[in-house]
């Protein structure tokens, strides 16, 4: 994972972005993932301006570092990755994939670097002039047929990549929201018990003969299918007691309007 | 790695998106990521017109699917996955990481389910109404300053997340894993679609009316429980039709012994 001083050496560099809606889409994209250092490369100035005074617009905007040159702009990075597929394009440097790239990051944060992670104009992306100051090339494994993206999602990904990684290793963890006790066959949650199910199933059973659902022969034949049938369902003790209520109250009623019972 | 066949079954919805560039960066990101179908409940018209109309749609827009209703949208899916972020909401499914939901996904493709994974509008998000049609809420990892995305980068993270990665060890278990040998919730097997469970759930509604199981004030609440319960149990196609067929015959059984009916 990140620390928080190895984010706050990692900038984030628009060379030349071009629609103000991806430059907030990428300010957003960092505000989502908690990176602060915005910088901009020979932005187009009234684009720009608009950018940073959109409604609603993140506060990294406005402090956001703005030079005329990529070169200015990563001049105190010891650590420069340049980002875009590879299509018209045969890079110098040693290209990685994204997810390779991580750890790759890492290495150079925590070693003290202070990093950039550069990302070209939406029409044709870096230059092989602007590539010429980058360590990598990181490419994102689009697909052959629409291998582009848009800056603000590719900034988005970029991002979220960097964040995700932290807890790579084995075992997920599965968070259930609720109380203890609550809802139902949420994995790291109780079951209900063989004997609860067993409960349930007498009570299936009841409700179906005094339904008329199926011929006393058949009852033996139905108790081992609907024994078999709610062991599949991962019942929660919570949900089983619903399900019990429901039919105590079905065979309730259909047990007072039986011709014959005396209501 | 999700195989061509898997991507083919993967539903990208999209629940009354309001802005036509973030329609369009969605689609964007699909053709970007290798996915093809995309399906917009209860779209707003002119906005909908307008996205699909925009220079350079991509052409997955133009067959894009269309419904009145997320129930509707997903009706032929059995793996229904939410996203969003834990902010205002106490999901009552599962709620798993990004990198961690890949695994579970890719053991549902890879028993032939049909699944979809549900972005809501941009403003608000997906309501507890629309995540009750869904088994899991996936919970992209975003810092709790800014913890909302834009609806383009959500969709181009998820999927950048599904192809990225390639191992599914490590899988979370969902679902319990009964004996080989009989129908329901076995990996490898079909499970009953979201369509069927909202038709078990109206005859469950329906039967508890019937027994008076609960005030009527309180049906909106239930049917939303029961919606959440029936895709907690994992119910086979046949065990759907099992408990399908048990619930009728309660029904008709209750009604036909009503007082007031005539018998």
């Amino acid at each position: 994972l990140l620390t928080e001083s190895q984010r706050e050496r990692l900038d984030v560099v628009l060379v030349s972005p071009r629609n103000p809606l991806n430059i907030g889409a990428a300010a957003r994209a960092m505000a989502n993932f908690g990176f602060a250092h915005l910088a901009v490369a020979a932005p187009y100035a009234p684009h720009w301006r608009e950018a940073k005074s959109a409604v609603g617009a993140p506060d990294l905007l406005a402090s956001a570092r703005e030079s005329a040159t990529l070169a200015e702009a990563v001049a105190g990075c010891t650590f420069v990755a340049g980002t875009g597929t590879l299509t018209h394009r045969k890079p110098e440097q040693p290209v990685v994939s994204l997810p390779e790239f991580v750890p790759l990051l890492h290495r150079e944060l925590a070693r003290g670097s202070r990093a950039a992670l550069v990302f070209g104009p939406e029409k044709h992306g870096l230059t092989s002039d602007d590539l010429s100051f980058c360590h990598v090339l990181v490419e994102i494994p689009t697909g052959p047929r629409q291998p582009s993206m848009n800056l603000g999602q590719a900034v988005a990904v970029c991002l979220y990549e960097l964040v995700r990684s932290s807890d790579s290793k084995g075992a997920p963890v599965l968070r259930s929201e609720t109380e203890p006790g609550e809802a139902s066959a949420r994995p790291g949650q109780a079951l209900a018990t063989s004997a609860d199910l067993d409960r349930l199933g007498d009570l299936v059973l009841e409700t179906m003969a005094a339904a008329h659902y199926s011929p006393r022969a058949m009852q033996a034949a139905n108790s081992r299918d609907i024994r078999l049938m709610l062991r599949r369902l991962a019942l929660s003790p919570h949900d089983l007691r619903r399900v019990l209520g429901l039919f105590r109250r079905i065979l309730w009623r259909l047990r007072r309007t039986e011709p014959g019972s005396n209501r």
